[in-house]
């Protein structure tokens, strides 16, 4: 079956600084081709489909770190992007409380569908913008932009801000320690997960082959849950990922 | 400067076996676009340009093992496709005892310009390949053929087939072991050089970031010389190929 392809979109693609910003659960669309995936208008706004907030929080720290983004067209529940697409994570048939009828039973054929309409668009065009970057030799560093529920499996979450690292912590560690010593944030490294828990895909396809440095940033969703809260946030983290950037420039100077 | 890309070339496509086959040094075709760089016909046919006999073998190696190949068109003077576009040796102005003429001060615009018409296609097929083959289950297995001069800095070289790996070590270890067990080759593993020397971008790039069982093969070009030393070589290393293939597959059932 042919199937529409979904590019990501990329915003501040001029912008020429070190930082791309980098948002896979921006969406909650399911394109007509997979209709509603038994799932009710309502399940399809709840932080199964997306990252709530993360999208308008990313573009605010974009604009204040003048940062490129890319971000996803198309909800997770089609195909994670920040996931193998063998992983039973990928094209969940179930995920947290709720069970996602459109998922159940998937043939590899739809399997690879997905893949080719939704991941590799997305993986391919990123690594179009990293490799070219480098190839300028502007030394990109990728950050993640991500968002969490207050309540998972009916227990609430009590951190605020999350960074999650890949093979290379330096500037999680950087950022985390900037968060903790500048911001009333209760935050922690590698909360609410891990790279232990396969959530840093983008990271190692993108970042660490090319030895970038990379993090992942986690805010709970009730932090961000409007533009306004999404630019305030943005006001506390622009500066602390800053001081996670130029913390990395001064190790690397002295290294 | 708008340049035409140049796609990687894939043979036996439809194989459904696990084997990806992959050679990044093919060819030493330098495409009009970049003229001659400044070499005469005498060093374009030298192993600066190419793994002589690489391709040869690689597609002895597939035929016998029922694997896919996928390969280079362009030579790696223009962009050495395992190494990242702004490593030294991606566009090298110097090779082993050549100056590479055409090279020589190249600006941010050329280096982006070779790494969209050649390197991006490569690696962006390559992934298409490979995470289709990872939907549908196949879970493939990454082998990259290459090939090595025998005298380099005028030094000979005594070793005549070498494994390397990236980070997870398995499959090189299992093959490395199944040649000095059942062959009279001089066998060695990472030589003639390591992951350390920065060869195994591709691994890295798209067998590391799935956790995809992998090995980078290096065969003397002495020994590969012609299409029937290629294929007594092929003759040797399927089997020890195979060896490393039923060795892991052994050793994932019983972890």
């Amino acid at each position: 079956m042919d199937t529409e392809a979904f590019a990501p979109i990329i915003e501040n693609g001029p912008q020429s600084g070190r930082l791309v910003l980098v948002c896979e659960h921006a969406a909650n669309l399911i394109p007509p081709a997979w209709g509603d995936l038994g799932l009710t208008a309502a399940q399809r706004t709840l932080h199964i489909a997306w990252d709530i907030g993360a999208l308008g929080l990313a573009r605010a720290l974009a604009a204040r770190l003048g940062a490129v983004l890319v971000h996803a067209p198309v909800s997770r529940l089609v195909v994670d992007l920040n996931r193998a697409p063998d992983r039973a994570g990928a094209m969940p048939s179930r995920s947290e409380l709720h069970d996602i009828p459109g998922n159940s039973g998937l043939t590899p054929a739809e399997r690879l569908r997905r893949t080719q309409a939704v991941y590799l668009p997305f993986h391919n065009r990123l690594h179009d913008l990293i490799a070219g970057r480098i190839a300028l030799g502007l030394k990109p560093v990728i950050v993640t932009v991500h968002s969490f529920t207050p309540v998972w499996f009916r227990q609430p979450r009590a951190v605020d801000f999350g960074v999650i690292h890949d093979a290379d912590p330096g500037l999680a560690l950087a950022i985390a320690a900037a968060a903790a010593a500048t911001t009333p944030l209760n935050s922690a490294l590698n909360a609410p997960y891990s790279a232990a828990d396969e959530v840093t895909h983008t990271l190692r396809l993108h970042a660490t082959p090319y030895g970038l440095p990379n993090a992942m940033l986690e805010v709970r969703q009730d932090l961000i849950a409007d533009p306004a809260a999404q630019g305030r946030m943005a006001d506390v983290l622009a500066p602390v990922v800053n001081m996670g950037l130029e913390e990395i420039q001064k190790q690397a100077k002295a290294g």
